[in-house]
């Protein structure tokens, strides 16, 4: 086996990792790193007034993570994963499962989820709109009550809403698979694809989901736009290292969206729901301090206000998490971690690329030069210009002494 | 095949180099990264009055080398071996031949080598101090004398005395296999565990182990509180590729302490044997320069005194080899290099995660800014913040000009 498959094995350092009751908070600010709002400009990071942040990089190892590769857009599911130590290439995640944490749809073992859209089929069945006009959400919830009421014998089916045309299917069961090719051509001017099973175990999962399929076209015919549905991204909820057990802590998530509490849940962290404020979130980070020692606390408006390109909602969210830093120090953790899961740079409207500013603080972090937290500044700190996300997390750990000498 | 795997394979190098008689040093200052004494100060080698090797720092490419990993507290044995080019984490070497190079034990190829603690069990054979009570070395010499004794038709066996409780356990013998499970269970309240197979081939050898183990009960029965033992990290001297061979220059270790002899030996590397002094070591190098070109020096007491918590001695110590530099110098090595296999700080007392500082000096370096040899000066080098240890070797072969290139 290859070194590399070792060094981003968990396994590696599960053998590692030993309990000493420190604390460790993990601080994501969705979004987070972005690009100069004009050229030869600052960025929203470097223009925000963060004292308090400033401060926390002077007693901090400094520098700016890559969250999943070079040049790779991340998405939240795997950004996140990256920054909880699982190497997001290595640690994939079917679009099912993530269109199933995004809604808070709790996948048992052995469940297969897709994403599912409505569409529009013209009387050959030849697609004419993959989106079926945008129907509304509320529209989208009146046909998933129909949908649900199809009976596949063997199996139990979940049709939740997800936002306008898009919907979750879930099947439940025994011996079925995700390995089923997805019925969406992506191309209108053609009929939907049957599922077609990528290996002989999956041939039992793809004649239910086709079951299901005709019995969905029947259901919805009368129903244009949304007279037909395409699923993709079939898969199940995967097997991977445990958060908790590999690093040895009691880990929580504390976050508003599903989508991240589900990520968390995925790797086996506890999730507290938060209401949308930083100060709900911060009472429920104080009220469960000693419940747990592995802290995941999520701030998502900052990606959110990247996404709309408003660079100045930006700004004043950035500097409002900075006054809850003191909260935060009050806790006195033995090791905080302040960084984004990507970039949303507001110039760019969406995820990009570009690496994530990242501080490091404990006790034993080797403090270097930089003393203003931003996207150039943290280039010149010791954890690099280009650390990938998810050896941070062994970093952390090593911070707080939670992992014991590899070899003699 | 992955990228990785072939990069990080030695063979991969073998094909480039060439050996045009130019020499090498690796100078390693055990343990020599560290973090400041004091919040916001400096640490032990920013301390020290070095102005030989701050100006080495100017003549040199610099930088902060990763020893295993992210947060990965390497031990002595990894820690050498990245230096030496062998990633850690694809080299391994089980805990018996570490135990083995550490008293220098010449293993045969063949031998299976084991690390053994003499322990307390009770009436019914239950562990209740699994290191015997830390009986003296004086105690152990003994016991391994009466352990000597003990003859099992077909191996040879070996027992040394390593220290207190520990010692080392060898068999010698055709057909033996290091695939045998530890019979430590690690928690007192248990028996010792048999010694279990993990494949068919060691089904011989774990019949053999628990013949020994058998017997050693018996010998040992009214020698409370060792009266039992408990063996673990079975294992083989390893099949590598040649250091020589790889790298086609003849190398050698000189070094005062048997476990860094041993590392070396085990890639191939002759050793010499070195007082405890720096002149001692500094004179064996200038009589052996004409009849080696790869030499790692080795300065054991840096690690020593961090692992006391001695920074003044650590502090001392570094000012002590910095004197040394001119006659290093004075031999025209065509490249040097200067590190530490590990950080060991002073305030930690113990090995750390830290990267460690690194300088190549050659007359074909490409020389950065750094102007002193410290680990936050060296953060801003040209060989990064955190290089894997394992590429230093191949740069140092190239900078000596041993290295052909690959592809047309």
């Amino acid at each position: 086996m290859s070194d590399e498959i070792d060094r981003n094995n968990l396994n590696f350092y599960q053998e590692l990792a030993e309990d000493n009751k420190s604390k460790v908070v993990l601080m994501v600010l969705d979004g987070l790193g972005g690009l100069p709002l004009e050229s030869g400009g600052k960025t929203e990071l470097e223009i925000a007034h963060t004292p308090r942040m400033d401060a926390l990089a002077c007693e901090s190892i400094c520098g700016l993570h890559s969250p999943v590769g070079p040049g790779i857009i991340p998405g939240s599911g795997p950004a996140h994963l990256g920054l909880f130590g699982y190497d997001p290439v290595k640690y994939q995640v079917g679009r099912g499962v993530l269109s199933a944490l995004g809604i808070g749809f709790d996948l048992r073992e052995g469940d297969v989820a897709a994403r599912g859209n409505f569409c529009t089929v013209d009387e050959k069945g030849i697609i004419t709109d993959r989106r079926a006009g945008r129907i509304s959400s509320e529209k989208n919830r009146e046909l998933c009550k129909l949908l649900r009421k199809i009976e596949i014998p063997g199996i139990s089916i979940h049709i939740e809403t997800v936002k306008e045309y898009r919907f979750l299917f879930v099947m439940g069961g025994k011996n079925l698979s995700g390995e089923v090719s997805a019925t969406d051509p992506q191309n209108v001017g053609e009929k939907p694809l049957d599922p077609i099973p990528e290996n002989e175990e999956a041939k039992y999962t793809a004649e239910l989901i086709k079951k299901f399929i005709d019995k969905a076209r029947n259901v919805l015919a009368d129903h244009s736009p949304a007279n037909m549905i395409l699923l993709r991204g079939f898969s199940k909820r995967p097997q991977w290292p445990d958060f908790e057990d590999t690093f040895k802590v009691r880990a929580v998530a504390i976050a508003a969206y599903p989508m991240y509490r589900g990520v968390a849940k995925l790797v086996g962290m506890n999730a507290l729901e938060s209401g949308d404020t930083l100060d709900e979130e911060f009472s429920i980070l104080e009220k469960n301090w000693l419940n747990y020692d592995f802290f995941f606390i999520h701030v998502k408006k900052i990606d959110s206000y990247g996404e709309d390109g408003k660079d100045k909602d930006k700004i004043r969210l950035i500097e409002e998490v900075d006054t809850y830093i003191p909260r935060l120090l009050k806790l006195k953790p033995d090791v905080l971690i302040v960084t984004g899961d990507h970039s949303t740079p507001s110039v760019l409207k969406s995820h990009s690329w570009h690496p994530v500013p990242v501080m490091i603080r404990s006790k034993y972090s080797r403090v270097d030069t930089v003393s203003e937290f931003g996207e150039r500044a943290c280039m010149y700190g010791g954890l690099g210009p280009r650390i990938p996300s998810h050896h941070l997390m062994p970093i952390a750990m090593a911070n707080a002494g939670r992992l014991e000498k590899f070899g003699a």
